[in-house]
């Protein structure tokens, strides 16, 4: 073999990871985010201006704003007057909580990893909660429990009490950030926990369980008591775990 | 004022919220990737086929496939083999850590909320990691100190390294969605941070403030303790925050 004949048999051919100039155009939009130099309420140049800036047609540029629109990340007003055009919009929440919704649903993270990062994130925030335990901001709280105690509440209705319960405690916790990604987990894991309860033969006694940890994590808040607080948080979400053998089978 | 001309009073018009297209398209999409119908490598229908079913447009499909594609939710592979279609994606945690990168960056968390949550999650990070302290899972740790132990290392070295730590450790800690969000906490503040340091006049004293701080991290790590690790972490986290009187100012 020469030389020649050995770096071809050597050459290896892989699919060039081609990106689309509308992802490109998405990329330079995110780093002036990220770096400060757009932020919220900004308007974006014309679609023509930015494509020309860019050195990219317009239908890149149009392509770039309805995929960042659809995420959030700006919003447009029509007409012709000083407000219309392209801005910079403050992601809400929400748009946060559907991200990960769906990143969970897909990423396959391992049930025990969702479980174990609830754990970490609600004992922070009931612990905060605990802190500073303004009535006000336990009404929340208490109404879901009050729906959860009622006489023969069925497992839909229950398990939307239940994520109500756990988003209003993070609420109450007052961090944002804290409250955003805790609220996407349990959402995420909603459908699969009512499907765990489906399962359940003895739910009257499953429910008792849970209404009892739910009370019990209430009163420690409401006595200012972090360090309970936090201890019955995560023996609650463990213990639900534990409870609902449906959740241990992850997906293939 | 008879009754009419009451009903007429009490009329609020507010704008219509209309959803384009487009847009119940991809929200057709995720509710099928929720309830696990459709799940990561499974085709979609032909953008004919979807357009009939859905009763919308074909450009409308194409529209909301592009979106997520965009997102990492679907991709597509070209041709007209039994290869080439639409399919959904397994979204890779860069994804994820994109995304919260932007959400931070656009909601405004307040700079001592962003704080409080890192200080949350690499506790546990850190506890996991001390728990099962593997050596070879530490290699990025410690090249990562090794770099901000260089003699006159410069701020925005120290910097990049320095988010490389604490990525090293979440992903060492060995749990999949609290490294993601953890990583995207810690780059979003990455801009910040180097800001900060380049107002401090004694760069040396800090410098070797958070060596010394990295250096302890790590030793507990190793030493398998995962209580000491911890505090560490959330001494550290804090420490940094007060050291760093920039960070104090919150953006409008």
């Amino acid at each position: 073999m020469t030389a020649e004949e050995a770096a071809t048999a050597a050459a290896q051919w892989q699919p060039v990871a081609r990106s689309r100039t509308y992802e490109l155009v998405i990329t330079a939009i995110e780093e002036q985010i990220i770096t400060g130099a757009l932020g919220v309420g900004n308007p974006l140049p014309a679609e023509r201006d930015l494509a020309a800036k860019l050195q990219v047609s317009r239908s890149a540029v149009r392509e770039a704003f309805r995929v960042l629109e659809a995420q959030g990340v700006l919003r447009s007003a029509v007409g012709s007057g000083a407000g219309a055009g392209t801005f910079v919009a403050s992601m809400p929440s929400e748009a946060l909580t559907r991200f990960l919704r769906l990143h969970i649903a897909l990423s396959n993270f391992a049930f025990a990893d969702l479980v174990e990062a609830r754990v970490t994130l609600e004992r922070s925030s009931v612990a905060l909660t605990a802190r500073h335990p303004h009535p006000e901001r336990l009404t929340a709280v208490r109404a879901a429990i009050e729906i959860m105690d009622a006489d023969d509440v069925d497992r839909t209705t229950f398990n939307d009490a239940d994520t109500a319960f756990h988003t209003a405690i993070a609420h109450a916790g007052g961090n944002r950030l804290v409250t955003a990604i805790t609220v996407a987990i349990r959402n995420a894991m909603r459908g699969r926990i009512l499907a765990a309860f489906e399962e359940i033969d003895d739910w009257p006694a499953l429910r008792e369980v849970l209404r009892s940890e739910h009370r019990a994590i209430l009163a420690a808040i409401a006595a200012g008591d972090p360090a309970t607080a936090a201890a019955l948080a995560e023996q609650h979400i463990r213990s639900a775990y534990e409870l609902l053998p449906a959740l241990h089978d992850d997906p293939a």
